[in-house]
């Protein structure tokens, strides 16, 4: 089909898909340049770069200090090799941009700047090593810039924009919040400085005026909280007023601020990214139109024909009756040309997802018609489509936890669990013998899927770890481990037994997409500090076992930290010696508890201004980004809540509406569906197959599983579907 | 005038007030009960309930166990006697109102009981006493109940409707969340159960489920981060990914869902309220409308003389000038009545503070005009005005700061605090000296008054604490902490001269009287667990100074606490021993960092289930209030944000713009605005007096300082104004 395609048709088709996957690539018109810039967007072509971002990324695993030792030669060459797969990208890119569009963009400047940074201080590192010369690898810091500036991780480079619009705003609330520690610092020196406190560390308390600034910086993240204030507290109790007002001033009221400026923020900048998406769609439609467009009385108008072969070059794989329930809603009137109103609502009509479900007959049902059909199977299916058979197996799963939490080391528990395997698979069996395989794993049937996923993966892992059990006697910890894992995620089910359960649920399955956007923006910070940690930190402070004689062992080898907090807490682990571990440190920094340790412990070891380091990752990491990742759950919640649906939405469900039949308009679940359809069929068996409906169609928009109807199409549909 | 006023006016003047205040009491409408009406109204009255609701609320500090012992017979006197005050304003309230209302009413119910059950709690209390039997004070919990139930504390009893509202959706949440918990705690146990793995105190390490869902619901509030992870990482770093998977699902996401369902309720439910209110305004507006009406015409009107009358009755302390401007609004065509639409305004257009100014010359200028007008005296007050003038005493402050930050035993220093004090003493006379000092002192001035008072207590604290030096040899500690305190106070000034500060600075200052209302939720949850506290931990854990010799003194006297983190932190003041104690306490647990080490120690000390005690205080105040007191913040943020104007304060503006004159249409500031009304006299001086603008008016908006244009009304404004 796209071989006869004529080039109009091509450059059309581009036009629409950049507005359906809201690209914004200048490109070339030119034949070829048409033809690169589909190869430049092809799924593999992305995977691939994305595949060696991350394995670019993850070099510093690699790299000294590192978690798997390689030779600096092999980690280098692998480091040349993404660095020319990025190369070739963007050259790749250039090609299909205009000149002036690519030169201007300073996003293709970093990737440049990048490349030519990594490779001079590779070569530099790789001489200075010859000559037996230890020198930084300064440049690793760059290598989150292709995550961020590769036109692909467009969500990423989008959350990055909008911390810069909400830098101004929140450097004021900052600053006015430093005045406010610092005020109280004064404040808290002139108050306590001269009593000869002591902490309960024995330590001299409050009696060093930037010591008091990091100390009650600390407090406002409630990391010390009383313990900073007992001190004064023993002393008088009227000095628990002091305390009290900071945090109310500066926990509550400041930190509350923050997000509130960054949340407001989020949402101008996502309005204004959503008008200016919007608006270039249009474009890009208006472009396709001109390209399509013939004349058709007194206006221009797409030919029907035309325009599917259109659609079938921008989504090949969406289903032909798919493809005609978007002409028809298209093509209102039937007239057999589709005007610009409706053209440019395309992009957008391609982008809900409509599930085209066929209701046909079980499989066994026409292998074996003779058993599938008789009474006991009859019966079978009945009794699996029952409310009692979902409430049995809640049964057995809430008997299962409790087999869980047993000891098993008794025989019976262990055996029991076989049963309970067993029980599982037959559940699952009997569903898919009731009902129609590739309904069961439909695409958003996430529950089907997790089910036999968790269950099939818990009996590979069982019968792995039994035999290994039986011929090498030797139970394989990790084995087990999971296997453990996989049972208890068996019990997860029984939330999607209650009704309110599910729709939290599905709420927090639809946002877990975006989520993956913060996961990049996580990634990207604590990599820069990681390596600035491991820079810093590495090797200051040492772990091991409890069983070691080394001299210092419980100092975590180093006698800086005797009596100190972060070797009381026994520590030693969460250091900078590898990447690995210092992504540990990371997330126990963002988690904010005992930070203050940390800190101390890492200073303690180094300098004293060391603390900076941490004090910026909690600005960067927990001011910042974690309250754009509440704002951004808020606001998904919201909009969940909200149950608006877009125009575009409302006009198909329209159409599906107009043209289908009134009897599933009404909300309903997903096995209510399964058992509908069925029930349908079942129908249709009974009466002798008058009704020429066991071919019909039902359509469900996917977006919002909780709010979205059903619509089944019935015999009205046909006239428009052919 | 309110003698001469006809009970028509009265009553119409009553339905106003209801409006103006949103109060919704639906009362009798004879003579006396509108008399009665006014009278439960009455500032004084609502004081004085006020007054007894704390003293009943405070008992609590002086009955056992005392912060202040009294006798028990003193305190349940005046606990009768508040009973007594509360049951009398009852009865107020039910000769006010219609009967059927009032029993219909839960509030007046719950009062009701309330009283009867402190009183059979104290008759049964006193009893017991008498033949020496110790027995609980358990009605000292429904204490808090007057507070709530009371008409005055519309605003906390709207929270607590919010968060009536929230609870159902929150409950779902809330059974998700747990159900989470007790899958995650079941997977610990499988994984960590058997490694026979020990804490850094050396216990053995999730062996118990129960204390495993314990720990785990710890972690979730993120007080004991690292080291409940520790052991386990030590063990094998794969493990850590457990506790990463932990805090992202239930610390970052379900911590957010908490907070999205709770704002998302609260935005909903204040809609709801101000729709209500609304519409319950309007009712009212047009039942006053409907007592003063007469013919006109075709419609029904209220002629000017008793509109008037009716305001001067509703506020009574308004000034001329501002009712002038009013009527102007509301007959907007002069005809000498008023429609309909334009009285149902009138609650709104009270509502919005409108500070009259009056333009006048300097109060010295008028006793001694050849002095205040010399050329020394002009000089002065040019200097005054003058940019410099700010800056130069913003250096002075920042000069002041480096003074108090260092050491003042050297008496230079203790000298420069007196050349301190004496300039910001001159700055403020020449302010008053140059500025009009009615102006200076204007009801909105905030920082003037700020300034002032802090300025003139710290002199005073001065001046006494060198006297008492002098006379008695020894320096009083409170004194002098206050005079610390003050002297830091003084450097927050330097905030209101950068812009950007003072914007949020005043965003600020307007939201503290709505957060009095989360003081007075506090408040009641405080009190509650409070009380609860004292009972269920009193006297368990004691507190003695680090001098004492008694038994177990570094174990908080309680041998159970042995080598337990409360008594290592040396946490023994935290104690529930008394009223103001358990207060402290409460705030740490709001605070919740280390109050797993609360819980622990206490459940040490008692037994194992008043952990309980503690997670319900957890998710009573920080799931369900802190929430609410960030969602507020946040809305009230959003709403300064959005620097949207309600209608009746646009109709007011763009009155007083039609009215007034254009030039000072333009945002000023609160100085410039004085620096002009200065200068214009001043112009007004050197011309010899010949335009009549002396009298001049300047209106203003002083509902939002920030956003609010100042308004003058020149010539033309007296047209209407007569």
């Amino acid at each position: 089909m796209a071989e006869g395609a004529s080039q109009d048709l091509l450059l059309a088709a581009a036009f629409v898909s950049d507005a359906q996957y809201n690209r914004n690539i200048p490109f070339r018109t030119s034949p070829e340049a048409v033809r690169l810039y589909y190869l430049y967007n092809h799924w593999i072509m992305r995977t691939v770069t994305y595949f060696f971002i991350f394995l670019n990324l993850s070099l510093a695993v690699f790299e000294e200090p590192a978690v798997y030792p390689l030779p600096f030669l092999v980690t280098s060459l692998i480091e040349v090799l993404c660095l020319l797969v990025f190369f070739g990208r963007l050259t790749h890119f250039a090609k299909v941009t205009l000149r002036n569009v690519f030169w201007k963009d300073t996003k293709n400047i970093c990737i440049m700047v990048a490349i030519l940074l990594s490779l001079t201080d590779l070569a530099i590192y790789g001489v200075l090593r010859m000559y037996n010369m230890r020198s930084i690898r300064w440049s690793r810091i760059v290598r989150p810039i292709f995550l961020i500036n590769f036109a692909e991780s467009r969500q990423i480079r989008r959350a990055f924009r909008s911390i810069r619009n909400t830098l101004p705003e929140i450097t004021y609330v900052f600053l006015l919040f430093m005045f406010s520690l610092l005020m109280f610092s004064l404040m808290a020196l002139k108050l306590f400085g001269e009593r000869n406190l002591q902490t309960a560390e024995g330590l001299p308390y409050f009696k060093n005026y930037l010591e008091i600034v990091f100390d009650l910086y600390v407090l406002v993240t409630t990391a010390n909280s009383p313990d900073v204030m007992m001190p004064a507290f023993d002393f008088s109790s009227w000095y628990a007023l002091f305390f009290i007002a900071f945090v109310i001033v500066n926990t509550y009221i400041f930190m509350s601020l923050f997000l509130a400026v960054v949340y407001n923020n989020y949402k101008k900048h996502l309005k204004n990214e959503i008008r200016k998406l919007a608006y270039m769609k249009h474009r890009k439609m208006i472009e396709a139109f001109n390209l399509l467009k013939e004349e058709e009385g007194a206006q221009f108008v797409v030919r029907e024909a035309r325009w599917k072969q259109l659609v079938k070059l921008v989504a090949p794989d969406i289903s032909n009756s798919h493809r005609e329930l978007l002409l028809c809603i298209s093509d209102n009137e039937q007239k057999g040309f589709i005007d610009k109103k409706s053209f440019v609502q395309l992009a957008d009509l391609l982008n809900i997802q409509v599930i085209t479900l066929k209701i046909r007959s079980h499989p066994l049902g026409q292998w074996m018609p003779r058993v599938y059909k008789s009474a006991v199977s009859r019966f079978l299916r009945s009794m699996v489509r029952h409310r009692g058979f979902v409430w049995t197996y809640d049964v057995i799963i809430l008997i299962n936890a409790i087999f869980i939490a047993l000891d098993e080391e008794t025989p019976y528990i262990s055996y029991a669990e076989w049963v309970f395997l067993a029980l599982y698979i037959i559940e699952i069996l009997l569903k898919v013998y009731t009902y129609e395989p590739r309904a069961f794993f439909g695409k958003n049937q996430f529950w089907n899927w997790f089910d036999t996923l968790i269950i099939f993966a818990a009996l590979t892992a069982t019968v792995l770890n039994t035999t290994l059990k039986s011929t090498t006697k030797y139970n394989s910890q990790q084995i087990l481990d999971i296997v453990f894992i996989l049972r208890v995620l068996r019990l997860i089910r029984i939330v999607d037994s209650i009704q309110r359960f599910r729709v939290i649920m599905n709420t927090l399955i639809n946002i877990v997409p975006t989520m993956l956007t913060f996961g990049g923006l996580t990634l990207v910070v604590y990599c820069v500090f990681a390596i600035i940690g491991m820079e810093l930190f590495h090797g200051k402070i040492q772990f091991f076992p409890a069983s070691s004689n080394v001299p210092y062992a419980l100092e975590c080898g180093n006698p800086a930290l005797k009596d100190s907090l972060f070797a009381r807490g026994k520590y030693c682990k969460n250091n900078f010696n590898n990447f690995a571990s210092s992504f540990i440190v990371l997330m126990e920094l963002t988690v904010v508890n005992q930070w203050h340790v940390f800190a101390n412990g890492f200073a303690n070891v180094t300098v004293q201004p060391a603390k900076l380091y941490f004090i910026a990752f909690h600005i960067v990491m927990v001011i910042i980004i974690v309250n754009i990742f509440v704002s951004f759950i808020l606001e998904a919640f919201f909009v969940e809540y909200s149950l608006e649906k877009s125009e575009v939405e409302t006009a198909i469900e329209q159409k599906i509406q107009e043209l289908g039949m009134g009897v599933q308009e009404d909300e309903l679940q997903h096995e209510q569906l399964l058992d509908n359809m069925e029930s349908a069929e079942h129908d249709l068996e009974g009466e002798g197959g008058t009704k020429p409906q066991s071919k019909g169609l039902v359509f469900k928009i996917a977006s919002k599983p909780t709010s979205s109807p059903l619509f089944c199409l019935g015999p009205s549909v046909h006239a428009c579907l052919h």
